[in-house]
């Protein structure tokens, strides 16, 4: 969500909810929109800047205020527990529900967390103070069989199991069951990747190679490269050269400079690099297709 | 303002201007409503439950991020100044401008602010945590003297003096000089005080008797008077009490619970008891006029 408000995005995964940063005001938003806050099991915060991290305290409060129970698990940088439990000790509040807090690392890429469906892991940005971005990435499911295959040819149990978990199998009689045959094909795994706050810096390429949708802020635009430069921000077009670098399907554009009142120029000197760029815009659901090119 | 958003109030004393409360999105909703939020030079919280202080840290970042200069004070409770500071050590801001923070006490009527103009202090209510309400009551100006006398009878310089600060003089010579004969009939005084969240508390009256405009939080109907008292809040009808008990000359309703989306019945229930009540709306400014009854 962007607009002039502040960074926060819910990720859907199946019945899986998140929220990737928490800016002032979130809760509101998702109000605004119906997203639907109570089902967000897990939390990612990039950096302790306050566009990025400044609703949580208001979330997890409303939490509390309507009841969950549901325990919720939170991704941050190290500080963020610190500045959680100074305020809930200064309220006095003692939440209904588990919060769990697992402190980010910026040495490489480090895996999160994993679920039957998909991964979350997160990279190093370049940024002011440590920052991660997060990559959530589609693990590959049981394998669908061609349910007349099954039927033309009798096999084995085992040889099923082995199937739908994408791997060949040779029988004890010496008969062999190749995926390639029995299975459909798998749909193209599927992957996102958050670049909150960073610098220009080509490296991040390798954390998100061939990423479906990459989000990457672009807060300024080539004329102020200087200043995306000192402030440790990136231009449209340097977004648009990691894309290209990564080999990313599709480019998501956010956290614009206020400054920026009509953003068509912006979007414009990012298509002249990679022309599949677009605009993240305020209560809009960017969905990446199961089955893709 | 009220409405979805949490409690924020501006006041203006001539060119003073300061905040009551910084709910979650203050900063959103002074842009949205063109406040001149960059005046603003003191800050009183009223306490630290997230709907009445948690825009405050995204408010200051603000000031930083726009080279805000002005010193900036703030009062609220203890535990206040510590939220802040692990907020920005985090963050590695340093303020671009000077931040004084005096604790509230909840021990009685305290002096917080004395200004040529208008004074404010604070004095306790009824939470679940330490908080106080503001009392702002205007000062009394020098006198104005009427041109026409002065003209009639020349009258000596200290005279003069004397009347201006509101006493009658008695010259050396046995001449009297009564301010009610020589100066313009002073206009009242002018007072506002503000109860963000407390419960039912009839001794509430001795701190704001016959105050203008009293702000009193009325968070439920009738039908949840239990609930008000649980919680520590109060029901439309006890602040039409208080206001009732105080002498008060007009009531602002405020900080209503969420159940309600009509709120004229519980206005209607205020009303009952105290006419010269209102709802305070989000955006709206109330003005208590300079000259009244």
């Amino acid at each position: 969500m962007h607009g002039t408000n502040h960074t926060a995005q819910v990720i859907r995964f199946g019945q899986e909810f998140f929220l990737l940063d928490c800016g002032e005001g979130t809760q509101l938003q998702l109000r605004k929109y119906k997203a639907r806050d109570s089902k967000i099991s897990t939390i990612f915060i990039s950096h302790l800047h306050g566009d990025h991290y400044l609703g949580l305290i208001g979330l997890l409060s409303s939490y509390h205020l309507s009841k969950r129970t549901a325990a919720l698990q939170i991704f941050g940088p190290r500080g963020l527990n610190e500045i959680i439990t100074t305020h809930f000790r200064w309220s006095n509040t003692r939440l209904n529900y588990s919060l769990k807090f697992t402190e980010t690392s910026t040495s490489g890429m480090v895996l999160l967390l994993e679920h039957p469906q998909f991964r979350v892991s997160s990279f190093p940005l370049q940024h002011r103070i440590p920052t991660t971005g997060f990559l959530i990435e589609e693990k590959e499911g049981p394998h669908s069989l061609i349910k007349e295959k099954l039927q033309e040819n009798p096999i084995p149990l085992a040889a099923i199991q082995s199937l739908q978990e994408g791997k060949d199998y040779v029988a004890s009689d010496g008969n062999s069951y190749k995926v390639v045959d029995f299975c459909h094909p798998h749909p193209p795994l599927r992957s996102y990747a958050f670049c909150s706050d960073t610098a220009f810096s080509p490296e991040l390429r390798s954390y998100f190679a061939g990423v479906d949708l990459l989000y990457h802020e672009s807060t300024f635009m080539e004329a102020e490269q200087q200043r995306a430069a000192e402030t440790f921000h990136s231009t449209a077009k340097q977004a648009a050269h990691i894309a290209q670098l990564s080999g990313a399907k599709k480019l998501l554009l956010g956290h614009f400079s206020t400054r920026y009142s009509d953003l068509s120029d912006l979007l414009a000197e990012a298509q002249t690099i990679f022309p599949n760029s677009c605009l993240s815009e305020e209560g809009i659901t960017y969905t990446i297709p199961t089955s893709h090119a």
